[in-house]
């Protein structure tokens, strides 16, 4: 990929030698020859000063001396990342259908469709044009799964879940199990009833191992773009929206709702029937109450305050070696007070 | 399933017309004509008017007018979850042992079996009557299943271990792999056996991606009727009683023992050799140290406190501001005092 | 296996009969004729002495009577780790690649290798002399296994990851999917390249179901001897160093590093970038802010502190009611005092 291309795609302005060929991008440290990288702030210009990298992604008030071409973009990591896109596509496996794989008669299969070894497809399901179903994968009965997604070996997806295009689920994900649901009768647990479904919209990507529990009566539902990490639980009926970020390790009690551009860190808990509002962001480890409605901005804690409280609660709690000193000397001053006043009167 | 046959099995009382068929259930909002739901709690009397269900349960002392024929009882919820086993029971595969599975010569198979493509059964193993094992289970040696389980896709069994009658293992679930014990020697760690066993007794169910180690040189005991979340730990020699309940992403170290009828939350952490006595509960998120014994009540916080006292503390946490504030004023007046006396002096 | 050979082999001091043939290892409470069992610490000498096992790794300062022989030790559970290792070896496969596994043809598949059924193994990947890889696993494009590993039923590897030699890898774990890195641009996330790697050295055992994403530009790396309970995560670019032992449930971000001879606790959360240095201990539940650097010693809290300094934390808070009742005591002296000042002018 020659350098004016890669500055066009860019939207950025180049500068240097625009013949150079480009091959693949590389982390500053370690770039080489045929490869770009990026500087993500001015405050890394001596590191930058030192790269072997052909050119470099650089912000627009970039102004130290390169011994490299280089790119001025606005947001420079943007720009790697769309580059890398272009020049490190996910490997296409070409289209097969692997002779161990167990499909149904009635099953739809598209064109171009990759399905691996061991593979199961259920009655009625449906597998878009261009999908990869890789090996040991499982899909059960009447599973729409749209154009494009890449489902990854051992992946698990239950009766009657809908995915859409364009869907990323790594190895190990589940969806649609049953939910956590149980009515207690003296001494025994009744399951109350799972029969809802799960629907993924386009463009998510769901990290290995996380589990996606179908809806009791309703749906599970996970909006468009939205991008969840390893080993996180989404119980019956919650609700994602679009654009949301869950980091690794989350689990999200039954029934609540995140909106859409809301970021989530890792190891949070939220309680069911909970609704976290556009474009809130809540602090790893935080705890969110059951019911509880979290406005837009930064929490933390357990349970989760804004983040300024939560900080100056901390504090507060940080001082109180120094304020159990201050009241052993008001207690001293009082007694030397009451002592004076007792050799006064 | 007639109303009258329905308002039977819940041991209710039906007012309206009893001839209705009622074909499945469906929550309040979205149940329609041939659906029957429930109304929880008396205050959901307006949005139970609005309802197009041809049937609902109400509590008994529910009083307002419905559109509906209805049927008073005790617990609507587990009157609702009861019907819905009968109307929605789990599919049920037809018997059959698909022809990619791979079973030991001297394993035995009981009767209307289903064992689907992909499935290993080990040695010396026994599958009771009426059980599935799903497309892609792994099932070790000298492993025993009872009678009329669900063994979910790409579930593991280690060898030697024991699952009792009407238990559901989710997919992914991972049964009897060694426990983490390690013994350091110089510049290594040398493995503690990890050689006992894993036994699940009848009526469990386990969430999908949860694993439960096998005794280091015991057992590992999950006891009759608990029902246990997606992506739950729990490691070697741990013993959990009859009907506990234990939420997602919740981790229980070695040995230690929850006693039967306990509640616990999701994401909450047990230190080793801890035990909660019979009918605890703990809240999300809770830290239990090792060791400690937990007595019947409710507790949370990290450590974890009974939730009064917990309360109490988090309060006076908040209220740390105040008290600050409390102290420079008291400071001042102090300061006052002194100068006055001093004046008087 | 005699008495004396194992006292050779312990390093220990054998007393009582040497022709005792020992057939296995078992629990102190439960151990028989033709088991031995260990002793941790003189406290226990009273159980001891009820044993019905045949002899009994003890402290070397142990002087209580035995109804059994005895070997005098340094450190009686490590003996019985070592002895349990000769006694009870992990169960060998004999070599075997089943007939239905797919191996590409230019795999390199080494002497006395088990592959079980339903295995893949891609293009250009090697395994090593000894290994097992059991049902169900998939293994990659260019993946290297060293020599002895035990690759567990249902694991995957992704393509271009590295394995040394005398790894475990248990049932369910997920090594080298993306890791989780993206750039927002406008209305959607743009993936960031997840085009590293993943080297596990020597000597690791990984506990089922957690993931190692791979790198994003580098590699991310586990340490020879390094242990890792169940339900780990473990993001791209972390760094561990040798003999470290994590906890289930555990979760590190992107880029942080764990030096050699760590011990990590369950349930706890590393931000991106921190640094945790060689034999740091972290309890519990912990959370480490992005960026931290925690030093040797030992740390505990929501951000880490020193355990010291945590519990003196902790202990303010608890006496914080008392606090108050001597806010108020001191408030109700000051009025008193400003009265009788007032009396006295």
């Amino acid at each position: 990929m020659k350098l004016e291309e890669i500055a066009e795609i860019a939207g950025g302005n180049l500068i240097g030698k625009n013949e150079t060929e480009i091959i693949g991008v590389a982390a500053l440290e370690v770039a080489g020859q045929g490869e770009i990288s990026f500087v993500e702030k001015t405050d890394f210009a001596a590191q930058a000063g030192q790269t072997k990298a052909s050119c470099l992604f650089v912000p627009e008030t970039f102004d130290a001396e390169l011994p490299c071409s280089f790119i001025r973009v606005k947001n420079p990591k943007l720009a790697f990342a769309k580059i890398a896109e272009v020049l490190h596509p996910p490997k296409k496996q070409p289209p097969e259908i692997h002779q161990s794989a167990i499909i149904a008669e009635d099953a739809k299969i598209g064109r171009d469709v990759f399905i691996g070894a061991f593979v199961c497809v259920g009655e009625s399901s449906e597998i878009g044009d261009g999908t990869l179903i890789r090996a040991g994968a499982k899909i059960g009965d009447n599973v729409k799964i749209g154009v494009n997604c890449t489902i990854d070996p051992n992946v698990f997806i239950e009766d009657n879940c809908s995915i859409g295009d364009n869907v990323i689920l790594h190895s190990g994900v589940i969806i649609g199990t049953d939910g956590f649901g149980f009515v207690r009768d003296k001494d025994r647990y009744v399951k109350f009833p799972q029969i809802g479904t799960v629907v993924i919209e386009n463009d998510v990507e769901i990290g290995a191992n996380s589990c996606v529990d179908r809806g009791a009566l309703g749906e599970t539902r996970i909006g468009k773009g939205t991008k969840i990490d390893n080993l996180v639980q989404i119980a019956h009926n919650v609700s994602i929206g679009k654009r949301v970020i869950i980091a690794s390790q989350t689990g999200i009690s039954g029934s609540t709702v995140i909106e859409d551009d809301c970021i989530i860190g890792g190891q949070v808990g939220f309680g069911d029937h909970a609704r976290v509002l556009s474009g809130a962001v809540i602090g790893s480890k935080a705890g969110v109450l059951p019911g509880k409605i979290v406005r837009e901005g930064v929490w933390w804690g357990i349970p989760v305050q804004p983040l300024d409280e939560y900080k100056r609660q901390n504090a507060h709690v940080k001082s109180l070696p120094r304020m159990r000193e201050e009241m052993k000397s008001l207690k001293k001053q009082i007694a030397d007070l009451t002592n004076r006043l007792l050799e006064n009167s």
